[in-house]
């Protein structure tokens, strides 16, 4: 593993998805395999299906994941085989068990390399929660998955965009359970995720994590909910406590506009999916990845689902060919986090 | 008043904010006085200072309310007298009850002006919720008060950016308060708002409008709250058998990116404040003008604060001398909507 050029791991997410198609175009731009070596984790027909369909260029070299050697330079992409029940075993545009056994193959296969440390980090296309469930899986989704793999208690999600780092403090949660979500510890923690990631990855461990109000106006002293007092400025005066340089609770509306630019700005952190997510997609598809905060490697991926409308079409027009922007995106943050983090461990845990 | 150039009367604001001073700016703009025939009406020893303060080059005609005549070519702007307490009234940079009344009293002026139909439309600078409290006026603000003073039972916010037309279902509610204030009727009437403003000003009364989902992803059929099942998706089947074309609900954090753009796109519905308000404010000051629906007169409004910490500095770096550009595309959204609306009165109600 070239300190320059790290390995990194995809996988090819919901087989009846957009995400055989993105991969296959992925690994065969040039640009990418500059900026890491790649290596794809699948079931092998449908991914050789997702290379003809797409017309990309990529010469595979299929490979049982217990004898991958990330520094074999033989010619062709590495294929892992983490399933191999083939084409018949999924119905393309559709969520079926088979799709999300095959899904959670690839993430199970992928976590255990680099859990091994074999691989420097892992990029994940899109999974369906529904496929998972009618698997039998009961995690909603990749972060709580993976998680649970490298079993570590909690996890947080970080949007890296061209303008800002967002980390959620809340996620996949009906909006009304959102405030009841929140509290002073559960904030504090995610402050601390936060600074650790700025640590972890050379972003300026002394750089400021602004913390966005609940309510309108950020509660305006009190007149719209009283969350702000009750626990988001108590959270950011134990932070300081603890000598991180949290900051805010700041308006949502402007602080964009008026904030996300700052040079001395770390990290923002959003009360909930929509007041994160708005502004972290501004830029459509491929202007964020989401990396998951607490896992003890890298792991980015796609900010966009599996799109099974869009997925395994035979004809269609060039708008509408599955669009591996997002994917690339992944791929090039997860090798700027690796190269930043070095080899030296992730560590999340605050002093 | 020609039907090229409309009559605006320019509300000064609270006092004790930015507003004199950026009004003062506004009104020695050139580019300004070509979109429309600028009157202010306010305190005339504040503003005169405010014109002092900014080295705006503008002379005043001050004219009694009553006496107005928007024909009337004499050479000045013509100031509108609405409270004469002078500038020993407030307290720079600080919220009064000073400051509330002549900002109270500057709104029923206009308010009174434009009902009357002797300006075209009224353009407001912004006030301070706590000085209108202090000075004993119950309105949480502009929209409340000109509803009042309009006699109308409802009104709505529409937010007009460079890219899109936005109106919001609820406004300064606590986060916790946004799911029980929404209902099928009220979501309803929120559309036809919508479309009345589409027709009101000409912007195509069959394009569409879309609803935005309360939940994270629109609530993935359920999994994060049920509130898009329950009356979100409802109140677009009611509005389409009236005739309107609604559609969504739509997830939020990838709206704006794929749908704002669209051609055939009349307006966008946010449920809650910074759903709305964080894409609308994207761009920054200047970037969006707030305008009233359900008033019978067209009323727009900058889309920030008092900034009572940068009012009426003596000394300051030219980045924090307060900026105009939020009143000026208030002042060329108001021109361009009573152009629009020509000399029909504006009608909110839906057949």
């Amino acid at each position: 593993m070239s300190p320059r050029r790290p390995t990194l791991l995809i996988t090819c997410g919901d087989p009846a998805g957009i995400g055989p198609e993105i991969v296959a175009r992925a690994v065969a731009s040039t640009s990418l395999r500059r900026v890491a070596r790649l290596a794809v984790v699948g079931d092998p027909e449908i991914f050789e299906r997702a290379l003809h369909r797409t017309g990309a260029r990529a010469r595979l070299r299929v490979v049982r994941p217990e004898s991958f050697d990330p520094r074999d330079d033989a010619p062709g992409i590495p294929f892992l085989v983490s399933s191999d029940e083939g084409w018949i075993s999924i119905s393309p545009g559709h969520a079926s068990a088979g799709s999300g056994r095959a899904a959670a193959r690839a993430i199970e296969t992928a976590a255990r390399l680099a859990l091994e440390r074999r691989v420097d980090g892992i990029v994940t296309a899109p999974i369906s929660k529904h496929a998972l469930h009618m698997a039998g899986y009961p995690h909603p989704g990749h972060t709580e998955f993976l998680g649970s793999l490298a079993g570590v208690p909690e996890t947080r999600m970080l949007f890296v965009t061209r303008r800002f780092r967002l980390v959620l403090a809340t996620v996949h949660l009906a909006l009304r359970d959102v405030p009841g979500a929140l509290s002073k510890p559960s904030l504090v923690r995610t402050i601390e995720f936060a600074a650790a990631a700025l640590r972890n990855f050379r972003w300026g461990s002394r750089r400021a994590i602004a913390l966005l109000g609940l309510n309108p106006h950020a509660g305006e002293e009190g007149l719209f909910g009283d969350e702000e007092e009750r626990f988001i400025a108590p959270a950011i005066r134990e932070a300081r406590e603890r000598g991180i340089s949290a900051e805010g609770p700041y308006p949502a509306d402007t602080f964009f506009s008026r904030h996300a630019g700052r040079k001395d700005l770390g990290a923002v952190i959003a009360m909930y999916h929509d007041q994160g997510l708005i502004p972290a997609k501004a830029d459509g598809v491929g202007g964020a990845a989401n990396v998951t905060l607490g896992l003890p490697f890298v792991r980015s991926s796609v900010d966009h689902g599996t799109a099974f409308d869009r997925a395994w079409k035979v004809s269609r027009s060039a708008a509408n060919r599955p669009d591996p922007a997002g994917l690339a995106t992944a791929i090039r943050v997860g090798a700027d986090l690796t190269l930043r983090a070095g080899r030296r461990p992730l560590e999340w845990s605050w002093p």
